[in-house]
């Protein structure tokens, strides 16, 4: 009998407990396995998503990188920070369609073959299902950023983001502040006097931690699409309801 | 025999043109046709998105309007400018996501409720496929959008949009002056500003159309992404390869 390695027992529960592979049978998972390429990078190297490069999906299974775009004058907007867990899918993109993946961590990515993919899509409709959940999350998050970019200003911005990170997080700043102003389209200098006024609020971020006076400050700064997995949410101490 | 009402036909051509319906036979369309519901708008009605309204997909038969949401200063932004044969599908965003929608033609939408919709990615792994390309194009536009908003500047934004517009939609302006300013986040006489220093690059919009002095004057504002379309794209004479 052979022993099954160790990692090939701690990938299958981590895909197992992904969302992309909900009501998809362990030994289905299992068979897929042999098919994955695991591809190690270091934290501060990059790499690009471009036509040459075979599309196809990529799994995080640790680490994390942030995803940018880059004008001809060297702005950068980073469209996604993409964590433990998540997934991109360059494979549904137009082929001409470029950016670039910077590693904030030492990271571990998981990559599964367009043809791949599209042979599950075609043979099991839960995966299907999954992917279309992803993809719709996907656009729902870039609806989300499209408004909090065009219709707030900065201190609403960083109040939004620290609503969601409260409640969707465990309260943990799930990036640096130097990549949150960036992320948000602040300079470090304004991220700062953002949290200033907020402090004045009751809001205050403490070893990467969230904290409020009363627990509630967050509050008005909160919608409810990001605030749906809060224990107040719908109660009748919830002021969007 | 019954005789087969006239617009059953034609609806049955309009959906079997569509990309939601590639590789769907006919008669598998016809069955849809009773779960269709057909509803009528007039332009300037309003209709809103949220928890209330049943969510489903909805497909633009003919006319045309624009998603879009609003601050609490009043500030507006389109999120999108739904045309002709266009879909938009709630159902796949979170419940709590609130939009509106405001007619601008005379609209007729087909609705097909979720259940259907769930049902046909289960039955048909095509439909599923079709499904996910349209979500993928979503995302792809939302991305493309984020940029063009961040990353360029009035003059480039209006040039990507008339480029876009020129190779994808036969030259032909799809909305007006006016949505077009709102859509690119600018006021009228931004755009026409925009629209000036344009045409002293010989780039002008007549009678809704866009014309260029020697029909390169575009290619400048392209991308690889919306110029795929084009006649020139990667041969010797495009600026991209």
């Amino acid at each position: 009998m052979n022993a099954i390695p160790n990692n090939k027992l701690q990938y299958l529960k981590f895909l197992s407990e992904l969302p992309l592979f909900n009501d998809i049978q362990d030994q289905e998972i299992e068979l897929l396995l042999p098919l994955i390429k695991v591809i190690n990078y270091q934290k501060r190297e990059m790499f690009f998503i471009n036509v040459d490069k075979r599309p196809g999906l990529y799994i995080t299974f640790d680490g994390q990188f942030k995803l940018t775009k880059v004008n001809e004058r060297g702005d950068e907007m980073i469209i996604r920070v993409v964590s433990n867990g998540e997934v991109i899918s360059p494979m549904h993109f137009s082929q001409y369609y470029e950016a670039s993946a910077e590693f904030i961590k030492d990271t571990t990515l998981f990559y599964l073959s367009e043809d791949t993919v599209n042979q599950l899509v075609k043979d099991n409709s839960s995966f299907a299902k999954n992917i279309i959940n992803m993809l719709a999350e996907n656009i729902q998050s870039l609806m989300m950023a499209a408004e909090v970019w065009r219709l707030k200003n900065t201190k609403e911005r960083l109040g939004w983001f620290l609503a969601s990170a409260n409640t969707n997080n465990l309260g943990k700043l799930p990036i640096s502040k130097s990549l949150l102003a960036s992320y948000l389209g602040m300079t470090a200098e304004s991220l700062s006097r953002a949290l200033k006024k907020l402090g004045d609020e009751g809001i205050k971020i403490e070893h990467k931690m969230i904290k409020q006076e009363t627990g509630k400050e967050l509050c008005s700064y909160c919608d409810r699409v990001i605030g749906v997995n809060c224990n107040l949410f719908g109660s009748k101490n919830c002021p969007l309801f």
